[in-house]
């Protein structure tokens, strides 16, 4: 008789326990751990790429936070600057605009912070008494120029450049006046001017 | 008896209840509990370093959006503009461009939306029986000018100026036509141009 | 008899089912469940949210990586280039700069590789002889132009002008030098330059 109660208890226990987890919950455990598997490769490899876009937006950020500007205008007190001997780099002395302190104004030198491609722009105004020549160097080497003759009768010029240059990391940009040569020296006229276009 | 009973009730039930949920599948729910609760933590730290992704991106794509570029032509239908008996802010009437409408057409001034680093530049022509003078202000400041004598054996000039200037939001640039002085007003010399090159 | 006995399993069973997996370790699994599927949702709005950033990223490396510089003086061995019987496109070509190669050296024209705002800046010298006299053209009309007198008393002359212009892609801009007028050639002065400011 004990046995015969305890094939009852088998039989409800065992149907008890069969619905157990189902029975409380679903759905039940294997699925929940089959899921959780999976959910967990898959936090892998969000993270990873999370990662990958931190990185991309630093790029990113750090490539517009590269400035480089400049203005400077070659100032001698509202008289000429030369005629001189010889070629003499001329030294825009006073400065409007220099973000990325590139351009040095003690030495008209400018020299390029990061690898890039830059633009810069020359504008000068002189006496006709005397020629007026301007040479835009990049490491010694001679890129562009603007002039104007001497002339009696047109006793003013103006002369203006400009170029995209491809400039490494310290590489240098400057202009000079050329020997014999003058260019009006206001505050106000002529003027060197660059700016980082993109990085490369 | 009846107590008989209970304890195989008892004895059975606890031996199927301690094999219960690994008896099912594995690994044991204690495990399962313990991982899922490092993945929780996990997946909260990277939600914020989602959010900071986003904010950055919205950043980078708002100073992406802000553009500011204009281009236009003082034009009097091939006539000269001037002279003037006083310094005259020169309205550049014909608009070529002016994305972010920050140029006024009507009154001839730029007005500097953002803060930020910007380039303006400005070129005349002019006949040769008056002096043709241009000065560029930012906020009533003289920043540069172009000019050229007058000449009765040279019939006509040229110049031109360019400099980078750092505004801030609602600072004005604008150019003025010097008193007695002239430029040529065709639709295609005397022109105005300038673009925000950088938020600041 | 036997009913009572199983009333008795009845009452044992179900308490120890429902105290279950709580016995072997909590929280218990219905919280389980229950935080395990807001988890699985989280995860997935996240996983939204991180493929929005990353084609936002990819727009912007995008934007980034679109870069149209480009640098070209007219040389003709340091004679003048023209005067011609007609107005013809002036052929800059020695190159400083073509990032993009949008600028033919073999034609003197540039064509917009995307739709964007760019710039374009021209520069000449030439004797005072012949007239100097440039137009810069967009798809065959005429935008800006920059030119001098003849003069037998001012042997030489300078001019420049710059414009933005808002470019579809494939448009067109070229510069012609005018009927019976010259420019110089050498291969430092004459210059026409243009870059890309902005995506539209």
């Amino acid at each position: 008789m004990n046995f015969t109660i305890l094939w009852f208890v088998l039989l409800f226990c065992g149907l008890a326990l069969a619905q157990d987890d189902g029975g409380t919950c679903s759905p039940d455990t294997c699925n929940l751990l089959r899921d959780f598997g999976s959910r967990s490769e898959k936090l892998g490899a969000m993270e990873t790429r999370l990662e990958d876009c931190e990185s991309q937006i630093l790029e990113l950020r750090n490539n517009e936070r590269t400035k480089v500007i400049f203005s400077a205008v070659a100032t001698a007190g509202d008289k000429a600057i030369g005629p001189f001997d010889e070629d003499t780099t001329l030294i825009y002395n006073k400065v409007f605009t220099n973000i990325g302190n590139a351009y040095n104004p003690s030495t008209g030198i400018f020299a390029a912070p990061v690898a890039g491609v830059y633009y810069f722009s020359i504008y000068y105004h002189a006496g006709g008494h005397h020629e007026g020549k301007l040479f835009l160097y990049k490491n010694g080497q001679l890129m562009i120029m603007t002039h104007d003759h001497k002339s009696d009768s047109d006793t003013a010029d103006n002369g203006g450049n400009a170029v995209f240059l491809q400039l490494q990391q310290g590489e240098q940009v400057y202009v000079q006046l050329a020997a014999n040569c003058h260019v009006w020296g206001s505050d106000l006229h002529t003027t060197f001017n660059g700016f980082l276009v993109t990085l490369m």
